[in-house]
């Protein structure tokens, strides 16, 4: 992998590489208590162990290699999956979880319950996209006869690991892979360039290799906005090449992870980034959506005063009835010590923003891209420097003397400077992705196959995730009576709602 | 009309019944405060007052008469259309509003502009239907040349006039209207043997009143849970007869009506009706969707410690994250002081609970209908005795000397003990009524027209209802640049969000 | 009395004089509901019923005639006082609760329980200082040889009954009063005039009365940050007469009273003056102590946005800290929908923030008394016309067409546009009053006895108060042990705080 | 110093001892990022750099050796100072803190600027005594004729500095110290051995040390609850040796350090410790005092259900009022998933609690010693054993398997697991400090000086810090006009408050 890297790593080729293995026991201790905190998972390891609806998935999965990531890995190779893994962030990889999951419950690395894993902390764009190759390039088993050894499904959380088949395949059906744009070239990217060199070089080795990977693989089961929208692009170019199951828009992935996740993470993160107090201060957040409304209630419960902006009347509307000051960025610049983005959208921050900003204003994003604050507009400021306060916090100074703090270089700042949205709240998200996986392996072939197009959950497994984790909270549930099942036309079972209802 | 009412009335055969006319001038400085409150209806005037989008509609409209009501009606005459208007409750009719509609903007019974009312607060149930029926019966105008006089659209709030007319029409089918129930039979109900006595006797008057009145009516628009409950199992069952449009689903007005009118009104009514401190007590909420949604925050707004119950994991799920109790009802009886029901189901509330609860325990209704709350099997409670302390609020004292206060009779407490929702929440509610009836009127013919089937408002309506109200809450919306748009696929003016975003 | 009271009155010369005898039957509904929320009183007529520590008490009390009052002069008589009442505020008495004490418990006007009271809503300024005198003159009892027959203990709220006194006494002492003065005069005051007419009246009839009363006064019991005020200013100055218990500042009724109960009553005014909606809306409060704490609370639990206003920093940093927007109000004048003064203050909104007020802003006050809105000063802005929406709510309209909206013609609006705060907030500061009563009539003549000073009551009274209200809301209190109250050097029954514990 | 310590150290005898002088850079950095969030002591730099006050002020400080505390000490040095510093808790020093004010400015071990520190993270309890003895031992200085070279004021926090003195002064007026208590017997503690044996080598080395020491000091500044309680102590039983100023009941330290930097740090050190969501848990808060304010707050500001616990009936019906259920811990243990305890009492949380509560339960304490849970108990339950999850995490296992985790060894977890307050609430604080230091300072010797005894700051000065504070929250304040302030009968520029005011 790339020279880049000055860091030693655990490295078997081909299987695993990640920082140091030696950290595998301390990962063990953190997993063994957020499998308290994860309840959705347990449970469905408890119903799922015997028969286990797995057996024979192989699951390339791409998503943040944190602690909680390894209680989803062992939940879906409880049930039966072969699995390998990347994180979908460079910056997101907890070491000692990515080691722990490489040695196993209680094992070493030779522990045959050990997981490939290729994530750590701190990679380069280069070794980014070349561990999501790994986990889309399966080595033949010892005792496998099978024609194909690869993945059948694709866990994924942004997209990555899907947008490499389906770029790859488009760059097989041509041929060729295009030249890389050169900086100040529209739409010039550095990662576009990154995954251009990556499949050129595949293409070299291999002309079919994606198209084959592509082929049999039943499905992607997906959990964020970026990466949905994606998909439904994908699907309404006619370009998507197998089923998709949009995880993020269960209520229970989207109501939760996105809002419950945020309001606790966003404080995290500023707290250990900072240490600087919230109470009194401005907040300024971008978006009031759902990661928007976490961020605002986050604020608003340590006393600060947030002021939120919308581009949607709805959501700003919501905002007012909510009891914040909506207005636009651009008019508060001098006013806020805080400035989140939550949008999934692009230049919500600008250059002139930064530079327009409070002296010491707090800047992060906790939407999903880099792109939603313009980082590299900053750096291009005349006589601005930049200071590392400690990793993930850097200090941009102007040339007026006064400066601003940003978190992440631009990056979710709850990954980069915290550890991601608690396990209880991932047990959500990721219980949801296990019963997707689930649908996806156990239904191909029959009368339910998930046609090629991009769906999601049906409501009753929402349902279901939810019942998963009441008695974790105290939570006694009332029982329908079944006249009043029939008085309101609906199953005493469920589901409860219609399909268009908001919660 | 029925002989058991006692008051005078301002009554004008076939053209208006309300309680008295001196109230109007009252209600025209109600009326002309309101209008300040109900920007998006004032709005809607001033888009639409020249070109009259709604000259030719003849609307029938059966909404609680309230001054917002009145806003509401002007704004449809406003745009052009005729309307004759009823109560959806029999307590819910203001009777200054009343009186202001039928003399028009500064007019006297004979104003041309005043709009035919029938509705009066204290209506007993055969009024009530009688009522209904005098606005689906339109006299014959003076100069009016037209085969058929009488309307072509309804509005609805609980869908009593879409039901009088869809069971007229099935009875009609039959030829014949069944025999009354008694007390004891299953299903037995006084308002339906009110119903059908009506039936019977127009089914002796015109055999084909009802399938004409169906015939020309283009659609209706309702806006209650309840009523659209209704209207998708008509449709399910195949006998819908006109098309409906859903306006209860609209975002603006089920998170903003249910959620934020609530929130409002709740507190409202129990401390008229009551007087009694929220603060410190305990709350019991049944139901969190939107309406116990708005109901939890208001009590916890005044510092009471909220208990929720749900048969939904979802919801129940979102109760706990939002920092609630989640129990049964049978589990807190002796504890709560406040016991409310949002749910729009029957029999959340039994007589056992009832017998069971705190002394003094506050029950209310603010879901929909009055079985939420068994009243009839408190009444039937053997040695109760009920006092009336002021309308609308009886204490029912029970042999063992404790007693529970019971407001509304067990029917919606913010309208029978307050005022119903504010104007503002109202504005929001009615413009989409008014835009769901241009839309019906104005695509009808038209390559646009809605098929005879549930619909909701286009998204780009509900958001154009949004931002109708903005400026009065001095917000400021964010314009997305249309590069943004592109990163995001979607037009800069909106839509914003998939179909299924749940806000 | 005076001729412009057009009403036709209940009247017993001496005896009483409310407004209708015939509403005591709902009066005595009320006050029974009042009982089960006023825990505090009613446990004080339990524990103290049989000894009877007020027998030979005659108590002045001049204190807003609710139904709240009603509880408390009933207990004060089943303490064993003697009791003659008048409101405290000119709009302040609830008929219904007036005639209810006159005619006692189950009873007539002849019955001997019956408590002469001398109020009713809707008093002139002349008929409000003649009920004062009334309580502070005693007719001789058919069988009594005392030689005195006065009152012996004033309760207070606001101070005008120890006014009258005090200021009788000062003019007895110089024999005369002074003359009015007129419109423009420094200093003029309608009120003051119509008190000096009073007083010259009486000085003329017996030029002793005020020094006989004032000398047998054994104290006072007052309950409000005005009244208190004037009751330090008066021992600074050495003019009191008689010493005084500083109800007020109790713990139990300053932060209970003050702020929960204008967290209460606040929003219900607001809502039956106007039924307007607060939600969304920008709310102006003038104020952070313990009454605007209460008021910006209120309007956060409705989702409004608080703006606050402060002339102390500590208060000024502690809204901040809470959250909210602390501005001048000159700064936001066309922003506010709502602007509710809190301070105690005088000219906190001027007829130049009222000409510059947002179309249609609403303007009340909630602090004390009513030139903390300048009135007068907006009655003389040229052009201006005034329209009653209904009592207490008024409309003032300039000559450009905009207008805002007036409670209570700037007096107390929960007050006037509700039922004032709600039994059970009254019920710990009635609490306060009575045992403040029993403390200055029992030490009188012991070595405990209250010297001519402002005095609070001792923290282990103010504990028992709050003590008597836990087993309502189902507190349960934590017992200290032995040895942890040896620990902190405190008795484990209490006291438990230094005296300058803030809470 | 202590053999147990097995860490290097930076140390220069009798002037510093720190962990490593390298971690200075960073400490710098973080010290110039603390000054934008301490506006007061900022301030106060540029109100008094000029006039020195407190020139040949030499304070021995005792106080959590953070970086706030650091801009602390270049305040006091700024207004001319020397300084000698310790931590006031084995576990809170912050190293780089450290090292940073050793250095100096911008220096090295060598600059004059650098003031001696003896502090280090994870100091063991003899390290800690001996550290809290240099700052009172002053080395003579190379141009130092004065007779007494030792400190003249005390700095204090929880008053280990004040106390060292005292007993020193009361063992050497006996001439002797007492022997060592042994396990097992009354009142036996480990500290307290350790504290008598350094006393008693003291009292071999100088048998009048202390009171040489104790003779010099002009007074001490004392700013926790603790602390202050054991001067009030002192101070009653006639042994206080010279004034004292508490500063912990300024507001402004009071309200805002244990209120609004408990809200913040409290859910700080629970993330940074466990990584678990609060969201939807339940959190039983010990104490309801500020600091129990504080930390219930936090909990519901992210959407935690909190259960109160109180001693005090007032404190009690506030957080009823409050919206939270108040029950005894014996009544929850087996439903709260976190117990934080914060009321400077011993044993609310019991050996017997612990063995209760819920599997993985999160215990900490927040309030003051690590007394108010049973630690030596929780060792001593047959057959638990204890696992370090990571430093200051422990998990303690029972028999049963079920285990519970508590945080920081039942030390303060707010400085154990995160980084104490942030920098703008101690800002407060220490500027109560600093005024505090210049009271004592400059009036000793003046007419004001301040008598042996226990004061407050007057309020004018309290008032003076918040007023520091509201710039940089962009707070405006009102002015009192001239006719407001005679109104009210107060001064214009404050105090604005009587003394006995709560907030």
């Amino acid at each position: 992998m790339s020279a880049q890297s000055t860091h030693a790593f655990s490295e078997v080729p081909g299987k695993y590489k990640v920082r140091d293995l030696s950290l595998a026991e301390s990962g063990r201790h953190q997993i063994r208590l957020a499998e308290h905190e994860m309840p959705g998972l347990m449970a469905l390891r408890a119903e799922y162990g015997e028969s286990q609806p797995l057996a024979g998935a192989r699951i390339a999965g791409s998503l943040h290699m944190t602690v909680q990531t390894a209680v989803l890995i062992e939940t879906l190779t409880a049930l039966g999956a072969e699995v390998r893994w990347a994180s979908c962030n460079i910056f997101s990889t907890q070491d000692e979880a990515a080691a722990a999951i490489v040695v196993g419950p209680d094992g070493t690395p030779d522990d045959p319950r050990g997981v490939p894993v290729f994530a750590w902390k701190g990679e380069t764009l280069e070794e980014y996209w070349e561990c999501a190759e790994q986990i889309l390039v399966w080595p033949a088993g010892d005792d496998d006869d099978a024609e194909y050894r690869g993945p059948n499904l694709i866990l994924d959380d942004g997209g990555d690991a899907t947008l490499l088949v389906h770029q790859g395949v488009a760059y097989e059906r041509v041929g060729s892979v295009p030249a890389d744009t050169r900086p100040g070239e529209p739409d010039h990217s550095d990662e576009n360039n990154v995954v251009r060199g990556l499949l050129r070089r595949v293409l070299q080795e291999d002309p079919l290799r994606w198209s084959v990977v592509a082929e049999n693989i039943l499905g992607v089961t997906e959990e964020t906005t970026t990466g949905v929208h994606r998909l439904y692009q994908l699907a309404d170019a006619g370009h998507l090449l197998f089923p998709a199951i949009n995880v993020n828009d269960s209520v229970t992935k989207s109501k939760f992870d996105n809002k419950y996740g945020i309001r606790h993470s966003l404080p995290d993160g500023i707290n250990r980034a900072t240490d600087v107090l919230m109470g009194g201060k401005i907040a300024f957040v971008a978006g009031y959506g759902d990661v928007g409304k976490g961020a605002a209630e986050a604020f608003r419960g340590q006393g600060a005063r947030v002021i939120v902006s919308e581009i949607d009347p709805i959501c700003a509307l919501q905002a007012a009835m909510d009891g914040y000051q909506v207005a636009r960025i651009e008019d508060v610049l001098g006013e806020a010590d805080f400035f989140i983005t939550t949008t999934g959208n692009r230049d919500v921050v600008t250059a002139e923003h930064l530079v327009g900003m409070k002296n010491k204003a707090i800047v992060g994003n906790i939407g999903h891209f880099d792109n939603e604050i313009d980082m590299a507009g900053l750096a291009a400021v005349p006589g601005i420097t930049r200071t590392e306060i400690k990793p993930q916090v850097h200090e941009w100074t102007f040339e007026s003397g006064t400066s601003i703090i940003v978190l992440s270089e631009g990056r979710l700042l709850n990954l980069g400077n915290a550890t991601g949205h608690p396990s209880f709240v991932m047990s959500n998200s990721f219980s949801n992705q296990v019963i997707g996986q689930i649908e996806l392996f156990t239904k191909d072939g029959t009368d339910e196959e998930y046609p090629t197009a991009v769906h999601r959950l049906p409501k009753i497994l929402d349902e279901k995730v939810a019942r998963l984790h009441l008695d974790a909270l105290g939570v006694r549930l009332t029982d329908l009576s079944k006249d009043q099942a029939e008085y309101l036309g609906i199953d005493a079972a469920g589901p409860y709602k219609a399909e268009h209802y908001r919660y």
